[in-house]
């Protein structure tokens, strides 16, 4: 394995030599989208220009960088570069059992949707939300999940907008995502058109679950965003900027996708980590080594 | 919730009035054993003289503290003492893929499980081990570790020492432990004879499984030791060290114990926490400390 942490870009001349340069038109990265959040520094001019410079044909937007160049911009310089947006992140954080917060949450949830559907995005990623505040509840934290999109499925279904639920890695159980596995994702995703709700595998959330090929392959059809990101060693001291480039970690990233390609999964492929080092270096030579590792690790 | 991280030591005075406080014969207490890894500075003299001044019975040792004192010695004093030891920690690390680095450490763990018949514990906690160095392929370890279990059982069943399989928190799955959930120990548990081979429930292990009700529920017989920490947020940096105090954290402490003893396991529950702050506090405060906790929020 390439040392964690030691070089998050790639010095172009340490390129193993059975591995060809990557070039604008490559096919090998042709399902390769760039989670704008992986480059935190670009605002959404510069994500785009950043994709079609390195001949990606899909992005992953943030909603918090969306509205700062504003939304109807936003959704015309996409579609006028021609790009995918492979999703929109995100909603969710509706676990509040307080009623009047719990509702809120909804009304924001609302927005969101209206916001992935200016955008054309292929779904709206939800982060759910932990534990409500002072609760160790979690059986109740669960069931508030259910019944929140329940209540927005309507609102999606309307804006024809494919709701995105995403088990995250148990690290983050406790303070933002009770939903832990992808068996339960789809135990609530389930309950609801396949066309209108579906879940999302992330590599870093999914890759230890001693069940993920079997729940891989049950989530057939219900596959509405691929993420990817390595877990590294030793863990980053921030949990939730810890993630790695692929190939820097431990995550067989390629089995991963030839599962859910096997699941007939044939949609963008989004790089998104978040990581202290990586979003200190230059964004353009963070793209490079993603275009790099992309082939070397996934395609 | 208590506000985590600010005081890892009760002051007396600011015990709940609705919570009386434990004396040295309370029955609440009467299955509360010290792991003495929480009290990280104690040697196990100063361990065992710990539990006996606080009325426990019972104390899971670590190998390191009963070689650093003498097997032989550590076996009479907690028998002089009365105690019962719960757990002896801890056998495990043999998922390596190199067939001779592989029998070093099952002859590593005969060892560990002559100790634990010697000390008369319960059972030989086994922490498996992660990923093998340099490989991202986590169906062989897992595999790796039935194996190590097949090649152990003559030993173990030979010494009348129980081995009990831990499920580790996903956090540790590249580097400490394959085994990331009660499903996963279970299957792999029950090839073996149920006195031969049983499970560690670990409450900062598996407190975010959704499946952890039935799970427990299908342990019943397999239950070789319970341990108790709480997860606390935001994660300690060293994710070694990232446990909390009973009653600091997001965890039903209580629920959990219950569903042990709803699937018939009367045992002892040990306490172990890993956190620096608690290791730099006088040991003897901790232990006031794990005695009112445990009555607030366990028994």
């Amino acid at each position: 394995l390439t040392a964690p942490g030691t070089q998050v870009v790639d010095i172009p001349s340490g390129l193993p030599a059975t591995v060809s340069s990557p070039t604008a038109d490559d096919p090998r990265l042709r399902r390769l989208a760039l989670n704008q959040k992986t480059i935190e520094r670009w605002s959404v001019p510069e994500a785009v220009a950043g994709c079609v410079r390195t001949g990606l044909e899909a992005i992953g937007l943030w909603r918090e960088a969306v509205q700062a160049y504003g939304l109807a911009d936003s959704a015309r310089l996409v579609a006028d570069a021609g790009l995918r947006v492979s999703s929109l992140c995100r909603g969710g954080f509706f676990t509040s059992l307080d009623d009047a917060a719990w509702k809120r949450a909804l009304e924001a949830n609302r927005r969101a949707i209206e916001e992935a559907a200016t955008l054309g995005a292929e779904c709206l990623v939800l982060v759910v939300g932990g534990l409500a505040t002072g609760s160790r509840d979690l059986p109740a934290a669960r069931t508030r999940v259910a019944e929140s999109i329940h209540e927005l499925l309507p609102h999606a279904v309307e804006h024809g907008v494919r709701l995105a639920l995403e088990p995250m890695h148990p690290i983050y159980t406790a303070d933002r995502g009770v939903v832990a596995t992808l068996s339960e994702a789809l135990d609530i995703a389930e309950r609801f058109p396949v066309d209108a709700v579906g879940v999302v595998v992330d590599s870093f959330h999914v890759w230890w679950d001693p069940q993920i090929d079997s729940q891989i392959a049950r989530a057939a059809g219900r596959i509405a965003s691929v993420q990817l990101a390595d877990w590294i060693t030793p863990l980053p001291h921030d949990a939730l900027l810890a993630r790695g480039m692929l190939g820097d970690g431990h995550i067989d990233l390629r089995r991963l996708v030839a599962l859910c390609d096997q699941a007939g999964y044939t949609g963008d492929i989004e790089v998104e980590i978040f990581n202290a080092d990586i979003w200190a270096a230059d964004g353009a030579a963070v793209l490079e080594t993603i275009r790099r590792r992309f082939i070397e690790h996934v395609s």
